[in-house]
């Protein structure tokens, strides 16, 4: 069994952001040289999430409208984790959106549908932040 | 370690359709051998959900209406993303749903808890539709 | 490969509660002795959920109240499953919350972000319960 181990970080401009990772972590399987396996892709933050869906910017926007409906940001006072901290909304979002994916390697590849992308959700960022990417097979 | 893959083929007649799958994953671990691994099953589509809960119609009418309160199929023009489309709404509920599950192989099975099942959950459907199962192990 | 596995058991004294599980895992890895591969965490119940979040009792109350503005736990007749149950809300909020992890094994060490920590949620309490643990790898 192999094993590969890589951190994909990037720079969050914005209080929330969707990154498509799904070319960073094709790089991470094909430098890995595994073959068959499973690939975990995890947010390394707790208010942040990994996710698989369409990219397609009007969706996104959809996705920022509705988690914003479930788990408003303000008044930050709306939330007991809120009383160092202003980001409570943001770890009930990334609840929603999930922190990983597991994703099948197959050949060499990710074994995906047709439209599936990876996306880093990030709903506290302004800073840099990082993800993990662990493969095992063979 | 030996792996193990096959999509499951599966013809949803409605919009939205909730399908138990348990055994035709089991049928998937029988055919790979593997005794002791990971098993990963997965939607290969973006509006559809790979999710485990209990069997049972009432709690399936429960997850309709709660899926269609926090995410409403209509009027079509809330959702940006459907411009060209109508499914915006089901992106939303497969997000909730999950997209996969991991489930552990011990001894040749499905490693569940009493009522554990799987169950593909489709959010735009009326066509044919598959999923992924990939099991590594021994 | 080696695999592993073993089963967590939890005294839930109330309806809902959440339980730091993190040490109790990083047991089962030692125990396992595996150094490198990937590491599932699930609840063999399905109105509970194993998820990832900040060890910070204000955020644990923000979760209890937000899952029970989502899926309310009474009038217990709203929802159909609670013919013979009273728990169709606790099916609801572990769907939200997730029914499982899965962490990188990095160096005999659960591969974290510095605030990652492993709870379980329980939404149907009252009762032992019990948590899967399963590693693969070297």
């Amino acid at each position: 069994m192999k094993s590969f181990r890589k951190e994909i970080w990037v720079d969050i401009e914005k209080r929330r952001e969707f990154i498509n990772i799904t070319s960073k972590v094709q790089d991470c399987l094909e430098e890995s040289g595994i073959k068959e396996g499973l690939l975990l892709c995890n947010a390394m933050h707790i208010t942040a999430s990994v996710f698989i869906n369409d990219d397609e910017s009007g969706l996104h926007h959809d996705f920022e409208d509705w988690l914003e409906g479930l788990a408003p940001e303000k008044p930050y006072s709306r939330y007991r984790h809120n009383g160092y901290e202003d980001n409570g909304d943001a770890h009930l979002k990334r609840t929603v959106m999930g922190r990983e994916v597991v994703v099948a390697v197959t050949d060499g590849k990710l074994d995906f549908g047709p439209w599936e992308q990876i996306f880093y959700g990030e709903f506290d960022g302004k800073r840099r932040k990082r993800i993990l990417v662990k493969i095992i097979g063979e």
